[in-house]
This record gives structure tokens, C-alpha cells and sequence, in this order.
């Protein structure tokens, strides 16, 4: 069994603090640089690339981070988890997303069934069903084509498979891969699902009701808007709607559904993309086989993950990059910046996944912590940063450490040359410049053009964002957040920082409210 | 003349420091909290009011704030920006974005002209030319009316120009003024552009190429790839495309263009949204008049800002809070939470308009200073955020200060009624929750389940958000970071830190590396 302990009471931490700091200046100048960028480079799963040349670290760091990931137990733990621990300790469950796309370990068994066959079962199911209909063997009541599919989700159910699904639209479309239209309905504004219901043919659309509980305020509220709009059109709601639930919801067994698929508790919410909450949409949008292509990308990387050889596992060494910085360099925020359009919600996604996992006070304990945990992740796509934000990290008074991801090749592959240069080649070049930018800086004498450099990036490099890279993409850094909770000793796996607005909002619609929240109810027309 | 200092030369500031700190969750609690909710509230323009009882301040600190605002005449600075003096010292321009929706002060001559007639006569000749689209008037070479207006630019002439259409478009159809739909290509990426041209029908499309410059190296790559389908489509390009630019730049005069419409160099991109760079696509697809609605908000808002009187003024006292919460307080982030899905990409529009304007680290002089100033700003719509990146803001380990916009009614009114509430009064409530949850929080002797409070936020609360709400919620803004920009003494409204990637970029696709860069450059196949 590993030893869960406090970050700050690790000796290889207080060792960490003391390794003499790098000036990534000097380190990415010249002949220095050119060698550090092919030195400091670990092959992820499906042609990826971890470059790390442009962080603050040297051999000395690496060496120090190696110690702290030995004395944290960190591949240790993550075998633990793979292989059915309760390592979600503050609501007693097993974190098996893992699972839903590959066996790292052992069989794990839960409510008396081996996990890993439920979630294979449960993505055969979701083939059959997404075939039939790409096939019109399933149709709606008139025998007509479903040509839209919609997603009625929020946070989990709605950042990752949104991410997800705009990231290879245009991937399946070029491929011929592409069977529907997805949209998604997560806010509980009502002018959310009133346009989007707006914006489809709602007797071709079929709505996939996504929530583990089957009690989630949001989602509920939402399928009684798309009822209402299915009553409108002289539909039979039942013919057009799915549901992804928990075996044990009110929504399992209802005839309400076509058909319902299932996840379970030991699946997060914002880890859920790779189960049938992904699973469900992106096949019906994009064909199983390719869901399955993202699954196996996803389970390449895993496998990576579990490498106890820190310099072959990056996943961890970006983790214990990320908390060197977090805790010993003491940079505040972070920033994931994909040269990718396609990844325009990619940044949001991780967002909830890394904020939500590791924006935590307390120890898998309950205990208060003295030390930061999870930092502010934010991000847009390259190069429409560069015109924005991109100031402030260049030259603002705060270091952001950044995280770029690029490819070689688009996914259209429709170009122009202009100025002797493809768009391609041009989106490249940025992402190239920008990382050398960051760490080198220029000097200027007019202070106002002058940038100081020492600011420290990593970038991961892929041929092209296919279903297989994504999954790999995903699992990077769902395996990065896993070990930083791990580094941090906090549980990455719940949530109970969100409880407290939901008990308040329910008073305020019960009227019972009195103070400040009843005056903010007035002002708000409660 | 007004005098430029450091913000930590200021006697005021020091006062500022030593004033005891507020205790959040006490301030906020029982009648107390009910008092405040009351008392720190100030009308802002078109019926919206900026609420800060929940942030960390008290009489004593408003006071200290006043005085602050009084030695760094902010007022005083205001004035001089908007009757012509040279603020963007760095670049030696004027900054006159609030010439283009109303007349502060002194008429202003520039280029032997006067700007607010310049500005007015660019919305008239506007407004003309999307009558005549509308109407019929102006065709496509087939005579059949445009129905798409897509518009081709990045950074400033995308985010505002985008975010204002999405905040608009569902208020647009309701009230019978939507016109024509609107896309945006931005990104360099080629797939952006290949994935918008695919989904649009180039035929009955204008396109509206915006740069101040007519240099911009993604928008020209981007008018290229739209000529090309223009050309394959056997398609006149000259009548499908528009350009908005400054009058002295290739594309004022080119023959290439149905027309061209004005900006000039006192706009910056990211105060561009109320000049021709927002004028043109939203007045061609919601109508001149809504358009003009939304500056007659804006322009409401300023005279707001010009007050004197920091507590009737809400963006200067805005700016102020920021400032005392960046710079005494230490919080290194803000977050933008707009309970509404229609400010989608507000968030996005803030991030550039902020992160551009104020991470600098030197005053308008050119020299260091030694304080922070722009912080990292991020956000999403509410309820979404919620069950994502809220858990970190409730239970992390920092403290980020949060800026909430909620309104009492909806865009469309369809909505539906479940356990006895509307989905807009779910809506609320929520916002209402938050608001108490972060300042308040939550003993629980599980700490796990505990919350500290003690989290800052403010709220703007409007009726509904309508053009003018918009315009007045935009302009608030934008004074806010140009306050905060005066506080600082750095220059809002230049940007040298996007320049150095700019030149290393050109630099990589003329193969023109060595060191990182060639590696870099290598490993990206360019």
C-alpha cells in the first residue's frame, strides 16, 4: 500500500526547492537551445511529442522531480487506482475511467460485475443503436432519417463531448466519417435550449438526456423544454429521445426513452468523455469507429502513464513540471494555447477538468493544506491569442506558464499559398515563434519593446489531429491532473466545492431566504 | 495639464494599505449583508446597476478609494482623452473610441477633420449601404439577395464584432429586426476558413474584410482563401466583399471592393466594436437601427463615467476595486460570469480588452514598475460554469475576485415552468446563490464540505439584454480597464508585446533560423 502524505513533508520537495534555478534565457540561447530541444522531448502515444526544452527545468530539476515522484509514489498510486482502490475516499468510490478504453492492471470487479466488460458492453450497445440509425433502421415515427443529434447536458456531460465532437467535425467530414450533426443544450438560461431548438429540425433530431443521477436541475429543466418543443410538432417524445444515465436512476428504465445507456459513479463527470456521455453522441455523429479510434489513442497514452520511468511518462513529467512551478517558482495561472481551431473548446474542457479536480483547500483527509494546489487554466486557440491575450504574457507582471499543441497538417487540407508560405506552414511558424519568443525575450532599449524573455512553455507536436491523436491528447492530460492530485494529496475525484450554490439556489426559489440573498433575490425579480 | 505617476508614488495608495481590511463573511451576514446589498449600489446607464456590496470593501475603504481616484486625477485624464490629448504617448496617438458613439467634451480635430462627424458620417454611409442589402437594392451579380455577411478579421476586428453578434442575435429574431446571419473567419489556421466557406452558401454571401493596416498577415491570407471560393463558385469577387480600414491603407481605394467603410488609428482593435469594425457586419445583419441602439447605450454609459464622483461613478469605482484587490489585497485573476448564454463570448472580448490593455510592465514613460498591474481574466456563462471550474473559485487555494451580469428576463420569453419555477427564475436564483456562497461560505466540521467565503464578487444587473444594455454593459468596461490603465500609469493603448513573435514568425517561414527556433521550426515540418 502507497503512503499518502502532504507535499510539504516530502524530503525530495525541500530537496526540489534547493536545485539551483534555471535561466531559461540563457538556456534557450543559441547552440544551448538547439540541443535542449532535442534532449528534452518524450514520445507520447500516436505519433505525439512532448517538448519540454522551454520550461524552467535542467537535469538537475528533472533529476529532483524524479525523487519526488519516486518518494510520492506516483506510478504506484496510479496502479492502486487502475486497479480498483478506493481512491475517490470522500464519496468511497473506485475511479475507473480508465476502463471505459483499455485493462492497465487487474480485472476490477464492482457491484458484483468485471467493470472493464460493463464498459465495453455499454459501447457495443451504443454501436449497434448508432448503427441502426446511420442505417434508418431506427427513424422517427413518420420512418424518416434522424440527421441531427443533440446533447442535453451540462459541466461533464457537456464540456468534454462538445470539445470532443468539434474537434473532429471537420476530421469526419474530410473522411467521410461524418453521419450527423451534433448540438448541445447545456445552460439553464432558457434562451440556450429556445435557439438551439430553434436551429434543428426537431422532427429529425434525436436528443441524448445525459445525467448520471437522472436528478441534475439543469438537464431535467432542459428535456422538459425539448418535450414541450417535441408536443409543439405533434411528436411522440419517446421516439426521440436517449438517455445516458446510471443504472440506478429514474431514468434507467423509463419507457420515456428509446433507449438508455449506462455509466456509473466510479466515472466522473468531466472524465466521462470516453464513456457512453461521449460515447453516445460521437457515434451517433461521427460512426462508432471512429469513437472507437479516439478510445484506442486514449488507451495508448495510458499505457504510457503507467511507466514508472519518469522520462518515458509524459503525462507525469508534465505534472511534476506544473507543480515545480505552481509551488516552488510560484507562477499563478496557467495556459493551454492548441494552434488548432478545431480545439477552440478544448481549453474550456480542461479548464473544468483541472480547476474542478485540483481546486481543492483540504487533503484526501480533510485536512487544511499550506501550500497552493490547482492553478487558473485558461486558453484560446493560436493564432487568434496572439492578437489578444498574448500581451499580458509577453510582457505583463505575472509569468503564466503555457502549454501549446500544434500539428503539421490540417485536417481540410484546402490551402493557399500566400507570400510564398501555406496557411499551414504560417500557423506553424507562430506556434515556433512564439514558444522561442516566451523563453528568449529580446532586448530592447526602448523599454516598452523590450520583452524579457523567461517565460516558460512546453508544446506537444502531432502529424494530425485525428480521432486516435485527440484521444491521446485527452489522456495526457487527464493522467497530468491525476498525478498533480496525487503530488498535492488531494482528492482530484470529487466535488463538493459546488454544493454549496445549489443549496442556496433551492432556497432561493423556495422563498426561504433572508439577509443579503434575499435582497439579491428582489434586485433579481425572484 | 494632469500629472502621470506611479501608482505606488501616490501618498493616497499608502493610506489605501494601512485602512483595515473588511472581513467578507461578516460584512455579508444577517442584516448586515441586507444593508450592504442596499447601500453599495449604483444606477448605471439603460437600467442596469453595478452592486458591489459583496466585494471587500467598506465606507472606510470607498473613502480611501476617493482619494486614490482624486490624486490620480482620473477624472481629470478622462477629460483629457476624450477632448483630444495624445494618451497613446507610445505610439503618439489620440484615443477616441468614445467619439464614436457620442461627444463628451471639446469637438476634435484630427487629420483636418472633426472625428465625431467622421465617425457619423462612416455609420450614415453604413446604414446606407445595409438599407440597400436589405432592401434589395444592392445584389449579387445574379441580382438575389445576400443572406450570410461573414467577416474576415482577428484579435480586436473579431472578438468585440463576434461577441456583440452572438450577445444579440436570439434578441434580433424576436423582436423581428434579424436581417441576415453573420460568421467569422479569424484564425490562420486553413481549416477555419475551409470550415466556414463549407458551411455557408458563397453565392448570397458578403463577405466584410476588416484591417486597420490592410496588412493584417491572417486576414489577407484569409481574403485569399474567400477569394478562391469566390473564384471557384465562378463568382465576381468584387461583388461579394466590403472592406473596413483606414482611409490611407491599400484596401481604402481598391476596386476589389463593393465598398469600403473607415476606422482610423485612434481606435484600438479592441475598442473597435463601436466603429465601422463592429458598424459594418451588425448593422448589415440586425439593421442600422440596432446598431445605433447599442452606440446610443454605450455613449449613455460614458457620460456615466465622466462623473466626478467616484460613488455615481460605477466604472471608476469599478477600476478602483480592482486595483485595491490586484495591488493590496494580492489576488493574481479575475473571472467574467454573465448568467446568460447570449454573452457566450463576452467573456473572450473582455479577456483581450483587458489583458491587452493592462499587462504591461512599464509606465507610460517606459520604465519598470514595481507593482503588478493586468491580471489574468477568464470566464464562462453561468450556470455552465458552475459544474466546471466553480469548484476551484469556492475551495482552491487562491482567492479570484468575480464579476457577475445577471438579467431579470429573457431574450426569446419561451420557457418552461418545473418544481414550480421558469428556467429564467433558475436562472436567477443561481446567480443569487453564488454571490452569497463566495462571500459567506460555510462552516461544515467535514472540511471537505467546509467553505472558507471571504470570496469578493460584484454583480451588474439589468432588465434584459438588449442593444442598449449591451452597449452600456460594453462601455462600462472599457472605462473600467482605461481607470485601471490611468492607476497604473502604463499606456492602455498600445501592444508592443505582440510585436516579437510577429517578427520571429516571419523569421521561420523564410527558413531564416538557427538555434531553438531552427529546431523548433524542423520538429513543425516548415
Amino acid at each position: 500500500m502507497t503512503q499518502w502524505k502532504n507535499l510539504d513533508t516530502l524530503a525530495s520537495f525541500g530537496e526540489l526547492a534547493k536545485v539551483q534555478k534555471v535561466n531559461l534565457v540563457e538556456a534557450m540561447s543559441g547552440q544551448n537551445g538547439a540541443d535542449r530541444v532535442k534532449k528534452y522531448s518524450v514520445p507520447m502515444a500516436e505519433g505525439l511529442t512532448y517538448n519540454y526544452a522551454a520550461k524552467q527545468v535542467d537535469d538537475q530539476v528533472i533529476d529532483a522531480l524524479e525523487k519526488l515522484a519516486a518518494e510520492a509514489e506516483l506510478s504506484d498510486k496510479f496502479a492502486e487506482l487502475y486497479n480498483g482502490a478506493v481512491i475517490n475516499t470522500g464519496e468511497n468510490r473506485l475511479v475507473l475511467h480508465h476502463l471505459t478504453r483499455g485493462q492497465l492492471g487487474d480485472t476490477v470487479t464492482a457491484d458484483g460485475v468485471d467493470k472493464r466488460a460493463f464498459y465495453v458492453e455499454q459501447q457495443q450497445r451504443i454501436a449497434d443503436f448508432a448503427n441502426k440509425v446511420h442505417s434508418g433502421e431506427i427513424t422517427n415515427a413518420a420512418g424518416e432519417k434522424f440527421t441531427t443529434v443533440v446533447q442535453i447536458g451540462i459541466g461533464g456531460s457537456d464540456l468534454g463531448p462538445r470539445a470532443m465532437y468539434l474537434a473532429l467535425e471537420n476530421w469526419a467530414k474530410k473522411n467521410n466519417t461524418f453521419k450527423m450533426e451534433a448540438k448541445f443544450i447545456s445552460n439553464v438560461d432558457p434562451d440556450d435550449a429556445a435557439a438551439v431548438l430553434a436551429s434543428v429540425d426537431v422532427a429529425h433530431s434525436i436528443f441524448v438526456l445525459v445525467s448520471k443521477s437522472g436528478t441534475t436541475l439543469e438537464t431535467l429543466t432542459n428535456e422538459s423544454f425539448v418535450k414541450d418543443a417535441l408536443a409543439k410538432a405533434g411528436l411522440d417524445a419517446s421516439r426521440h429521445m436517449i438517455a445516458v444515465t446510471s443504472e440506478t436512476s429514474p431514468l434507467a428504465k423509463s419507457d420515456d426513452y428509446l433507449a438508455a445507456f449506462f455509466m456509473d459513479d466510479y466515472i466522473g463527470g468531466r472524465y466521462s468523455s470516453t464513456s457512453a456521455v461521449g460515447g453516445a453522441v460521437l457515434s451517433l455523429a461521427f460512426g462508432p469507429e471512429v469513437f472507437a479510434a479516439f478510445l484506442d489513442g486514449a488507451a495508448a497514452e495510458d499505457k504510457l502513464s503507467a511507466n514508472a520511468n519518469v522520462r518515458e511518462n509524459p503525462a507525469m513529467l508534465d505534472a511534476l513540471i506544473g507543480v515545480y512551478e505552481r509551488n516552488i517558482l510560484g507562477y499563478p495561472a496557467t495556459a493551454v494555447l492548441p494552434y488548432s481551431q478545431a480545439l477552440s473548446r478544448f481549453p474550456a474542457h480542461l479548464q473544468q477538468a483541472d480547476m474542478e479536480s485540483n481546486g481543492k483547500s483540504v487533503n484526501r483527509f480533510g485536512e487544511p493544506v499550506d501550500y497552493v494546489t490547482g492553478p487558473v487554466l485558461f486558453g484560446e486557440p493560436g493564432t487568434n491569442g496572439q492578437h489578444s491575450f498574448y500581451q499580458l504574457l509577453h510582457q505583463g507582471t505575472d509569468i503564466v506558464p503555457l502549454q501549446f499543441i500544434g500539428f503539421k497538417n490540417s485536417q481540410i487540407g484546402t490551402d493557399v499559398v500566400i507570400q510564398d508560405s501555406t496557411s499551414q506552414q504560417k500557423l506553424c511558424a507562430n506556434v515556433a515563434a512564439q514558444i522561442v519568443a516566451f523563453a528568449c525575450g529580446k532586448a530592447d532599449d526602448n523599454r516598452n519593446k523590450n520583452f524579457e524573455g523567461g517565460r516558460p512553455s512546453s508544446i506537444i507536436i502531432g502529424d494530425q489531429l485525428n480521432p486516435q491523436a485527440l484521444g491521446a491528447l485527452l489522456a495526457h492530460f487527464e493522467n497530468k491532473i491525476m498525478f498533480q492530485g496525487f503530488l498535492w494529496n488531494v482528492n482530484s475525484f470529487d466535488q463538493e466545492g459546488v454544493q454549496l450554490g445549489k443549496v442556496l439556489a433551492k432556497r432561493v426559489l423556495a422563498h426561504e431566504t433572508d439577509g443579503a440573498l434575499k435582497e439579491f433575490s428582489d434586485l433579481l425579480n425572484i
